[in-house]
């Protein structure tokens, strides 16, 4: 790679090389039958460079030394054509990383027939669970990447990484009622996945929803889960932390730093390595090392998080958070890994002690949320009943609110944490918030 | 491949092996400026095997033979956990297929540096045109891609497709006014991207978006343009072309062959060869033959599009309408390149007929529209006025409707056909229906 990087610095004052190698192997669930199996590998290399300012970026599929070589000399063409950028500084240096973890080796050669396991033992468990199920959709799924990236500022960092999941869409038909599709998951980084636990939580969900119940106009305590959290502060309070919006003047949080902007019980850092993620991560997308981030510590505001350029742009220093655009080429910022801290109470404890209010596993239209002032408007679905302690059937509404002002009326997080991959992960517990106004049907 | 097939009658009462290879080759444009370059190639094998009318299906990114080999096991012992489909009768067998057109040789090896010359001249012919517009974002694009369907009833097929694009998107900021996103685009099976006819184009709505006019509601005539036809149409009308949805009683076409459902300016049909089509396919995803199929004639409803699975189901021929989901492996019913005739009149004629209405280029939310009925309920956006036959300012308004009640209100279809490449590609004129309801703000 070294002699990449020298033969790059021909054309570039500074260049940045990404290689991305990949192994995916997936099989897919279609109403209760393995519909296909899949094996996949992919090379990705990314070539970014700056000549007087200007940016280049070549992408190609493949790491070899020639093809490499082609897609600089296209880069440099493409960064002559390009305008200045004036607010360029420089790529990043090399940092101070933590110890890679080990990689689980079982992840790199993992088999279809592994995986379709998985899947028949979930179809078969929810069968004898409930035989008004079926599994209307899913998958189970291995993947094992390596990263590397190098720079002529001297970074050389590489890592492996790998993963499994499995999730699955139940749906139930009984005494005329179709229940809406329930999903359930399992990711981990190793292919030790709860299939049964998976099942019994999505069948759980399942035989609430048989019993639909008209949601009304009212102020409740309501009960977020996993999934609806992290739906929800995808769209309203992650690009808040951004510090280009900082920069920009579009976040909310601009002069907060320091102030409460959410109940003490919240304690919200970013982390690659806490215990449930899936990706520990010893460097970001552009080989800058990764670090526990407080974000929101008992309730208030510890800072933003930064990518190398917006972070030289603002005078201060990345953070470890310049998410790879691995479509694009480019970088911009992004969480890796959101940690919510749990509470001491477990989930049963806290629905026990609700007289009445909901359980919200999902929420839907949180994309149309507005980050810049934290406005929201989403329909929680499935959203379960709570009675005297007891679920007692499912229900759907409207919750429009602020993301500040759920974030205050936060009174309990429950021991259970659970890993949700998606753009990033997020690890979070079971969320009560106090007097939520929902808008039924009556 | 000979030998594949054979090796995997071992496995299988039938099978088919399909391959993809491909190359493409874009360039990105963000903010005026070439955002990035990338080329990449693919190759795809899919093995679908049936044995006691279980179906199994493996998908591996190589050619490989040995890895095929694995595929077509993998996928035995996928076809031997599901349980039998009794509606299934056979794969496909050999047709008469049309002469293969010549694929333009220059698209298998164009590079970025060629697409780069298009997308620079488009940013500076916008410039010059108008220095109040930003080229927001774009892409030029080059693909070549070769397709081989093979299987154990004979059919043994290839065929090679090369085409090209090139989109921009424009903005205007002039006078305090931002204009919304104004797309345009090109795209042909050779090299003759008419970039200068996108940049005329996409100004001159950007011209006409700097005024703003609130719309009312009221009944207008209204001409849509290629974009919003295609749009609609694809979630309203082409489902119900569906023989699948035949067989489930989920078309409001199941009477309707030989009756009157369009205005006689109305005729549509499905044609891989037509003039402006970018993939002139000779067979469709399963290698069954594709032909020309009228779907409406003078208004009148001809027939349904079938694949091989259920036309056999139906107990009929297949159409040459299979469509091959390269990520999911299978195969169901869509359209191959769907066209409306043209008429006599000018664009421009039928715009200066128009006292008082509007041309709706694009429209939002198409897609939860109901296929069983065609109801559905778009925002036109971007749309222009029209007053004494010019166009005078732009507009956003609703439009509620049936598809099947607006295609009799259709009077005209322009002389000027364009090819939309989506899901399908769609050829049409723009079309001018009398009496729409629309709701705009007031």
């Amino acid at each position: 790679m070294d002699e990449l990087i020298k033969y790059g610095e021909k054309f570039f004052d500074e260049l940045e090389i990404v290689v991305q190698r990949g192994r995916d192997v997936s099989v897919d669930v279609e109403l209760n039958e393995i519909s296909m199996a899949s094996t996949r590998t992919n090379v990705v290399t990314i070539i970014r460079g700056i000549k007087d300012k200007r940016i280049g970026i070549a992408i190609i599929d493949t790491a070899d030394k020639e093809e490499v070589k082609k897609a600089i000399e296209s880069a440099a063409k493409m960064a002559k054509l390009n305008n200045p950028d004036e607010k360029w500084h420089s790529l990043p240096s090399p940092g101070k990383y933590r110890e890679k973890p080990k990689v689980n080796e079982e992840l790199k050669e993992v088999s279809p027939d592994k995986l379709v396991n998985f899947v028949l033992e979930g179809i078969k468990l929810a069968k004898e669970k409930d035989e008004h199920i079926t599994v209307a959709g899913g998958s189970a799924g291995a993947s094992w990447v390596e990263v590397g990236i190098y720079n002529s500022q001297g970074i050389s960092v590489t890592q492996e990484f790998g993963h499994s999941h499995i999730f699955f869409e139940f749906v139930g038909k009984k005494e005329g009622v179709v229940t809406p599709g329930i999903f359930e998951f399992d990711a981990k980084d190793n292919l030790n996945l709860d299939v049964e636990g998976v099942v019994e939580k999505g069948v759980q969900k399942v035989q609430w929803a048989y019993k639909v119940k008209e949601a009304k106009n009212e102020e409740v305590p309501i009960i977020f889960g996993p999934w609806a959290t992290s739906g929800l502060l995808f769209y309203t309070l992650f690009p808040a932390f951004s510090g280009e919006r900082l920069v920009k003047k579009t976040t909310p949080l601009a002069d907060k730093i320091g102030e409460s902007i959410a109940s003490e019980v919240i304690t919200m850092y970013d982390d690659t390595f806490h215990e449930l993620s899936i990706a520990k991560a010893v460097f970001d997308g552009e080989g800058v090392p990764t670090r526990k981030t407080m974000l929101i510590e008992k309730g208030v505001f510890k800072g933003f998080v930064w990518d190398n350029y917006w972070a030289k742009v603002y005078g201060t220093e990345s953070t470890g958070h310049g998410q790879r655009d691995w479509r694009g080429g480019g970088v911009s910022i992004g969480l890796n890994t959101v940690v919510i801290e749990e509470g001491k109470k477990s989930l049963e404890d806290i629905i026990g002690e609700i007289k009445h209010g909901y359980f919200v596993d999902g929420v839907q239209g949180a994309h149309s949320s507005n980050p810049d002032n934290g406005n929201f408007a989403v329909t929680a679905n499935p959203a379960y009943l709570i009675e005297d302690g007891e679920i007692v059937g499912s229900s759907v509404f409207l919750i429009a609110g602020n993301i500040y002002e759920l974030l205050k009326q936060a009174t309990e997080v429950s021991k259970e944490q659970r890993a949700l991959p998606a753009m990033y992960t997020v690890i979070t517990p079971y969320i009560k918030f106090e007097n939520v106004k929902i808008a039924g049907k009556k």
